[in-house]
């Protein structure tokens, strides 16, 4: 297991570095690209976090997570059913999640498994899907939930999830994670709003992965978010969300006015 | 009114060019990058064509002609209805629509005009929409039709526009291009099977680019398809299919087996 990090070490510079205890040593590239270490290192906590990776697309999947579907009263999809989430949306740890201009509605979070790409996947088999899996990072898959069913005849996934800031991403992204025995747990103010175990996914990572490369080809640096389940609940502006996943660490975000 | 073209020379390097009679001037950088002239030219008949920008995400609208909304008995929209097909399913002017592996339904043409931002676009208010905008090209909105309803409780538009292949654009970039007296003209296998009028527009691109950045941030090169209106249709193996706009060009592909 190895913890890589985008960071910002005072000049404003986005630098790629691998956490190592109390040090960030730094790279010339994201983990996934064979990077070279330039010899330079940080205390770590003198360095502020990006988000942790420049994904091209966010891939969002929802109804992935068998209590939610019965909530809902959902049967399980056949296929991983998605939306995209566009590069502008990025968001990194400590980012102020900003409300959208003219928009008056519910703001919610949702906590989710990141799977982050490795490498160029394009009709992967699931036995060969880990391999094209670099590693796994937390996801605040923000959306203006009163947005998706605005027009009763097309539902607004894109735009209701699409908005800039509303793509969380981080701390770190966590090569070698198990999540089979994970569980993302998400707080509003301290107050925990979520708890729920990955082992009830409906698609495993390697089957979404594999699935999705026969959709789109998936680029190094592609973030998929595995979907939600229960206690997905609205923010109020000057909250503080965290969605926490223990092996990979909390992604904590303000939410703007 | 310049007309913008990306080619190969015959090398597999992708260039920049302005399009000048039967001469291609050959750019540094796309046309909205304020690029200079390195002083090379071709003949036109002796470059290849390529997609004529590299969009970060095309942005798709649903319903913004009133000819179909009628048909199909759809109110206009209070906002641009959208989703977003991935970089990846980006293909140039020649290129093969690819059946996707383990589709067998139908794959539908969607002949529309595409708007090529210029400038990034943030809370841009109408009055300033025009000049984000770069030019203008043609767009086919390909469509894996039968996927879009496959499951009754979420509506697959991402997916099923966003395989690779199924975002054809070019044959160029026309700029101070008036789309107000143009039509969008397709054929299949030389057979006419859309003729629209673009005034018949619900939102016009100005007021598209507008509210849209507010939705999002639109990066230069990134393309908005404006929609599609009557006669969209099915593409067997083997045909070949022409979306025209004159003053701009027509965008040929043929479709894979």
């Amino acid at each position: 297991m190895q913890t890589w990090i985008r960071f910002d070490a005072g000049d404003g510079r986005p630098r790629m570095g691998r956490l190592d205890g109390e040090r960030v040593f730094e790279y010339d590239g994201p983990g996934y690209a064979s990077p070279n270490p330039t010899g330079v290192s940080f205390p770590r906590n003198e360095v502020s976090l990006l988000a942790p990776c420049e994904p091209s697309k966010i891939v969002a999947l929802w109804n992935n997570f068998r209590a939610l579907a019965q909530k809902l009263g959902k049967p399980e999809p056949a296929h991983p059913l998605f939306l995209i989430k566009p590069a502008t949306s990025l968001a990194g740890p400590g980012d102020t999640i900003a409300r959208p201009v003219g928009y008056a509605g519910k703001i919610v979070f949702e906590g989710e498994l990141g799977i982050v790409i490795g490498r160029v996947c394009r009709d992967v088999p699931a036995a060969d899907a880990a391999s094209h899996i670099f590693g796994y990072t937390v996801v605040n898959d923000v959306t203006a939930a009163d947005l998706i069913a605005e027009d009763p005849n097309f539902a607004q996934w894109c735009r209701a999830k699409g908005f800039d800031t509303f793509g969380c991403l981080g701390p770190a992204i966590v090569t070698g994670f198990d999540w089979r025995d994970a569980s993302v747990v998400t707080r509003l103010d301290g107050a925990e709003r979520q708890r729920y175990p990955l082992s009830d996914m409906i698609f495993t990572p390697e089957q979404i992965v594999s699935r999705l490369s026969r959709d789109m080809t998936l680029m190094p640096g592609d973030v998929i978010a595995c979907g939600t389940s229960l206690g997905v609940g609205s923010m109020k502006a000057g909250a503080v969300v965290e969605v926490r996943i223990d092996g990979i660490g909390a992604l904590i975000n303000p939410v703007g006015g």
